[in-house]
Formats: structure tokens, C-alpha cells, sequence
């Protein structure tokens, strides 16, 4: 199969977890290829090996949640047992009409309960940009090579990947001569995101050590954290955004476990020359070395008239989740270090992902520069912001020399309308 | 029984909803003097009329959510039989054995599974003295009088009243000079707040009208959103609070009806001559006449060393939830107005509750102006913030002419040292 066609994301390589709604149960499964594995019918079959029994009875389950409790030795077991069933050969084969579902047959739902819902601002890049448009002689506030910026999201919004999201409506002031106006967005923005979910979680009051923060993350996903510009502007002082992003979060249903990623770890980015080193409760030492992740991440759009045309979808930013500034463990322990409880389920996006290029810029406000640069399409239509119907896709991948492609599937949304006054 | 026995404030008129675990079982009762009605046992034993069965049925249960999710007609029908059941002569006097609970037996709990947490910014008394402090040419920012300022906060910290808080360690950078340190916070604070619990939800994608917005509270309780100030002066900017509240929020474990307090509603403090109109989403119209709420705030402060020597608590500030600038209703328009889904369990609380007067500050960063004016205790000690060992005790309380006074109960923590590092 070609990397391109459904399912080569999927292969025996990856085994990525979620939740789907099948021949009238929904259930935890195991991606493979464009089929889902029934975890809880390859256990009732006596097909998983003993050492992942408690993790297989997690999966009666419609959320990650128990099987992200169990913490990484159930998870690895699993996977393993998983792996060793769906191998050329294996007992999978024999036994496939009762333990693979096709994906084009299950409904794919948000992969758990997400009790809390953390995003942070980890590419300096993006910080940079949007800083140099509201603050252009200071574009990047003291605090931001100290603290990795994070702040509370809306959980009860977040979506999974094919759902519509509407067009918020909302407070703005574009005149500051003029009184502020409620309406529709005008503005309104995807923020390409990597989201960790929280596996075992820690005890309120205590906090986790960076060098074991990674034994607390299951895994990862895709986030489009939707933001309406325009409303944002107006209300985000001085407690930090609002109603420009609680509408609607969407994340991929696939988590690609820690274990999947392994081949593709990267070093971090070095800080440059003159930059502090981080806090020692924030400082990764040697394990700075692969403490960053080398997915590509890809936005495609598609507007209503390209859908009409039957016109490939446009790509609009490629960039790296190698690039950022802060890493993965550094929001582990950075979140923990005042004892905040983390659990399992939560999510901590890494905030929008844009590299030092153009064509790496993760959203459309700094991708069109405040609609300063628009794009235009392969139609001759033109962006700056997110008109109705337009379709946004993200998209991950990693690919290492030697190493068998891997994939996170999509992260998809349709913008639909705003309500009527 | 007198006002500062414990129970008076939970007479006949109150009822106020809770969960409690007592006798090995955890369920939803209400308070009623120094007892606690276990409803489970009441209407097992057929003593509860049958327009409240499905409320009643849904207080088996270890929070208040199924009874949230059922509405206000549910929570009245509910409320009523529980009135009829305790009255004098009531048929709760004969089987008061097998349906109360006395209330230093039972262990009260967080009352709900709260999803989301929200907290809000709206005492213009509070925010244009915090403002001053950090902008003296500019304290309230543009947007105060339009947008009921609100952001995101920590569900998974919520504790009840009565849980130790623990003093968070964290990063601060009091001399710009030099780099930030991280150790324990040295600037703890409490902020007292008023919380609203969500009933009945709404859609994602649909917004609460104003004039519907109370369908959807179930009832208040007490808020204290502790606070570390040197953490959240250097980290709040841009994206608002974090490490410097999400260590914990203590809550009251009963959560007093809309309908107990309908007797103590009062008008929306008026807006003074110049300030705008709300935006007709937000304008209350001719329900602006009794959109507050008129409950009496406390705080009190007791030291290690009052307690050693059996000292009263100190009162700190006394002020008036009928001093906010935005209300309740108000809170629940804007939250949804960009089609935000509320649940079931949602809390959404108020912000620091300060009024005009020096002594009705609700948070020792304005009461002792940032420090500047400590407050000197009958023991003779001294207090800018919160000392190791500290105290914190929160009431509300409603009274009017020709009413039963009710009381809130009480939100109770104290302050224990930080983890050595």
C-alpha cells in the first residue's frame, strides 16, 4: 500500500489505541492497517497473551481511560501481545472475521474522558510571530525562555476528527472609536497542535520529575485548537483566551503510544548561544538528547467550491514538531511542579507548531500575516481567515532511515455557518 | 438554635443539596439543621411524593450530576418533598432514625463531578484594585464593561471544605535584574468567590438566551480560589493564570437551591451614569431588578498561634455578592454565546468578591494592598499573606425582613508547608 492510501499510516509498526463504535458496542481497539482490532473479542477468544490480561480487560471500556491508568508496562504488554497476534502468521489470521472490524465500518469517538484539557505555547516560533503583531518592539515577553506558557482549555468541547464545527459567534472591536459589536466571528482560525494524553497521573501536592515525566504521557494525537481571531483580540486580557477557543477542539481518534514513537525520537532544539538553560526541575540533561519527536505535520484545505471541482485538497503549511521550544516531559513537569494532579485522560497540547519558515507557519494568522499575505488557490479563490465550508485536514507522520513509516491518520473539520442572530 | 450554632443555618427554608458518605454508603442528601436527610433511605421507605421519585432516584449516585441534568422542575419537585417530609409533624419525625444522619458522623464530599471549571473576573471593585497595582495609569482594561472577563480553570484540584492545601512550590522573578528562582511561593493568597453549579446543560453549538440563563444554574456555594501572587505575576502574561491557582480550589460541600435563595434576591448593582449598556445578548432588561443575589460574605483567619491559645478567628473582610458588577445570568449568556456546551457539574464562579470599603476586600493582595498595610491580629502577629499553618474560613449567609436567615456553611482550609525541594 502506498503511503498515501487509508491504512498505510496503520502499519503493524504503529498499533495506535482508540475508541470505536462497532456492530453495536463500543470498545477500545487497536488500529491496523484500514481495520480495527477488537481487543475485548481477541481476549475472549484467547488470543492475547497472559501478561496483558489486565490491559485487554481495560479495553471493555468506552474510554482510554482504564487501560491509560494502568501506567507503561500494561500499555507495552498490550501492545506486544497485539503486535504478536497481528503478525504474518499469526493467530490474528486464522481468527480475523471475529477480532478485525473494517475502520470504514466503526465509528471512531474522542479515545477518552478528558477531565482537564491543558494547551501550551511551546513553539517560539508561533510565540514570536503573534507577539510581533500586538507587540512589535517586544515580541517576545521575559517569562517565555523560563516558563513553558500554558493555560487552561475547555474539555467539554473537544471533538473528534470529522466533526462539523460552527462558526462561533462573539464580542469584537475592530474600532476602538467605536463600541464593540456581537456577531459572527470574522476571524476565524485553526492552530495546528500535537496533543499528549496523560497516562498514570500523580497525586495532588506532588510533583512529577522531568526525568520521569515521559512514564506519565500514553501517548500522542493531532489538535486543531479552532480560534477566532477576532474575538480573541478583544477579550484576552488580562486572563488569557476565552470564548475564542472553547467552541470546538478537535483531535485525531488514533493515539500513537510512546512506545510506537520511539524510532523517531530527535534531540531537542538546542537552545541558542545567550539563551538561559532552563530551571533545574525543567532541565532534561542527557535526555535532552531524544526528548523531541520528529513528526511532519501537514494542514491541508479544501473549500466548497474545490469540493464541487473535485480538486485535491491544498496544502497549506508542512512544518516539524522537532521545533519547538519546550518539550513534552518540560510540560509534564512544568504542570506537576506546583503539585497539580494530572490524570489519566487529560490532554496537553503543545500549542500551535510553526517552524522558522513561511511554509511552516501552523495557523492562518501568522501564515497570512494577520491577512496581510493571503494565499490563493489552485480555483483562483483567496484565504487570509476560514470562509464557511471550508474543510481543514491535519495531518502527522515520521519517517526515520531504516524504519517503516508511521502515521497519526487525520485531524478533519468542516467550519459550517454561524446560527442566525 | 442560635445563628453560630452549628445547623442554624440550614433551617426548613434552605435544604441545601450535598453527597455525603456515612454508614459505608456514599449518596446525594440534604442538609437540615445539624442532620443530614438521606433521600435514598427516605424514599425507599416511601416517604417521598411521587412527582420527586425521579430526583429522588437519581440521589443514588456519589455526586449531584444525574440530579443536576434533570432540571429545575425535578430539583423543586425534590426540594418540596424533602420540606413536606421534615416539617413539624412531618412523617420525618417517626422514621427520623432511619433517614437522618447526624452531620459530624457523615463525611461530606466535592458535591458533583465537575467537567469544567470556569472562573470569573466580575467585581469591578477587585479588578480595577489589581489593576491599579500592576497599570496605575490604567486599571480597568477597555473590554471590563463589555465582556464578562472569564477563563478556564483546574477541575481536577477542586477539593471540599476541610482538605489541607498544600504551599505550592513554583517559579518567581520579584528582581527583573537577576534570573527567576523556583522554590515555595511567598506571596499565598485566598481569593473568596461565590460559585454557581450548572444544572440542566446546553448543546455545543447552541447559546442560553439571558432570560434562560437560570434555568441552567442549580444553585451557589462558596469558592476559595487560593492563590500564589509571586507565581502569577510572572507567569501570566499572555495567556492568563496557571501554576498560580490550579494547585487547588476549595469548595463548600453544600450547594445552597436558586429556590432557597429567591428571598434574598436584590436588583444588579445599577450601572453608574456613563458606563455602557450591556449588549442586548447580555441585557437582563426588567429581570436586572432581581438578577443579584444578596448573601453576606465572610473571611476569617485563625494562625497556628491563635489555635494554640484558643483564640477567636479574626474577620478579615465582610462583603456582599450583591456588589458584583456582572451577574449570573450574565455569566451563563456570555459563556454560551459562542455555543460553549455547559454540563451537568459545571462550576462557574464568580471571581474575587471585593466591594467598595477597604474591609470588603475579598483577598488578603487587596485587603493588605499588595502588602503594603498588613494586618495586625489580636495575638499580636502580623500578616501581609498567608503564613504556613494559616486557616482560611469562608461563610455566606442571606438574611432579609421577615425571612429565616440561611446560612452557606462553611469553605474551610488551611495552608500546610511546601514539599522540601
Amino acid at each position: 500500500a502506498s503511503a498515501n492510501q487509508p491504512g498505510a499510516e496503520f502499519p503493524i509498526q504503529n498499533l495506535p489505541f482508540g475508541v470505536f463504535r462497532a456492530r453495536g458496542a463500543t470498545r477500545v481497539g487497536i488500529a491496523i492497517g484500514d481495520q480495527v482490532l477488537d481487543v475485548v473479542a481477541a481476549h475472549a477468544l484467547g488470543l492475547i497473551a497472559p501478561d496483558a490480561h489486565d490491559a485487554a480487560r481495560a479495553c471493555h471500556a468506552d474510554a482510554l481511560n482504564a487501560l491509560m491508568a494502568l501506567g507503561p508496562h500494561a500499555r507495552r504488554a498490550l501492545r506486544a501481545a497485539a503486535s504478536e497476534l497481528l503478525r504474518e502468521g499469526g493467530a490474528g489470521e486464522a481468527h480475523a472475521a471475529h477480532v478485525l472490524v473494517p475502520m470504514r465500518e466503526a465509528e471512531l469517538l474522542v479515545p477518552a474522558r478528558i477531565g482537564d484539557y491543558t494547551d501550551f505555547y511551546a513553539s517560539i516560533h508561533h510565540a514570536t510571530n503573534i507577539g510581533s503583531m500586538f507587540r512589535p518592539d517586544n515580541p517576545l515577553l521575559p517569562n517565555y525562555k523560563y516558563v513553558p506558557i500554558g493555560y487552561h482549555g475547555r474539555a467539554s468541547s473537544i471533538v473528534v476528527s470529522g466533526t462539523d464545527v460552527r462558526r462561533p459567534r462573539g464580542q469584537t472591536r475592530d474600532d476602538a472609536q467605536r463600541p464593540p459589536v456581537f456577531g459572527p466571528s470574522r476571524r476565524m482560525d485553526y492552530e495546528l497542535e500535537v496533543g499528549a494524553f496523560i497516562g498514570a497521573g500523580n497525586g495532588l501536592g506532588t510533583a512529577v520529575p522531568i526525568g520521569e515525566a515521559e512514564q506519565h504521557v500514553f501517548g500522542l494525537c493531532l489538535v486543531n485548537d479552532w480560534s477566532a481571531r477576532d474575538i480573541q483580540t478583544w477579550e484576552y486580557q488580562p486572563l488569557g483566551p476565552f470564548l475564542a477557543k472553547n467552541f470546538a477542539t478537535t483531535v485525531s481518534p488514533w493515539v500513537v503510544t510512546l512506545d510506537a514513537l520511539a524510532p523517531f525520537r530527535v534531540p531537542a532544539t538546542p537552545r541558542p548561544e545567550g539563551d538561559p538553560r532552563p530551571l533545574p526541575h525543567l532541565d532534561q540533561g542527557t535526555d535532552a538528547a531524544t526528548a523531541g519527536f520528529g513528526i511532519t505535520l501537514e494542514v491541508w484545505l479544501t473549500t466548497a467550491r474545490m469540493r464541487a471541482d473535485n480538486a485535491a485538497p491544498f496544502l497549506v503549511s508542512r512544518g516539524s514538531f522537532a521545533d519547538m521550544y519546550w518539550t513534552v516531559s518540560q510540560f509534564v513537569a512544568h504542570h506537576t511542579s506546583n503539585g497539580c494532579n494530572l490524570q489519566p485522560g487529560d490532554l496537553l497540547a503543545s500549542g500551535t507548531v510553526s517552524g522558522p519558515a513561511k511554509e511552516s507557519r501552523g495557523c492562518l494568522q501568522e501564515r497570512t500575516w494577520k491577512g496581510t499575505e493571503p494565499l490563493t488557490l489552485p480555483t483562483g479563490e483567496v484565504r487570509t481567515y476560514l470562509e464557511d465550508g471550508d474543510e481543514v485536514v491535519m495531518r502527522g507522520w515520521c519517517e526515520a532511515p531504516g524504519r517503516t513509516r508511521i502515521g497519526f491518520g487525520e485531524c478533519r473539520g468542516t467550519l459550517t455557518p454561524a446560527l442566525a442572530g
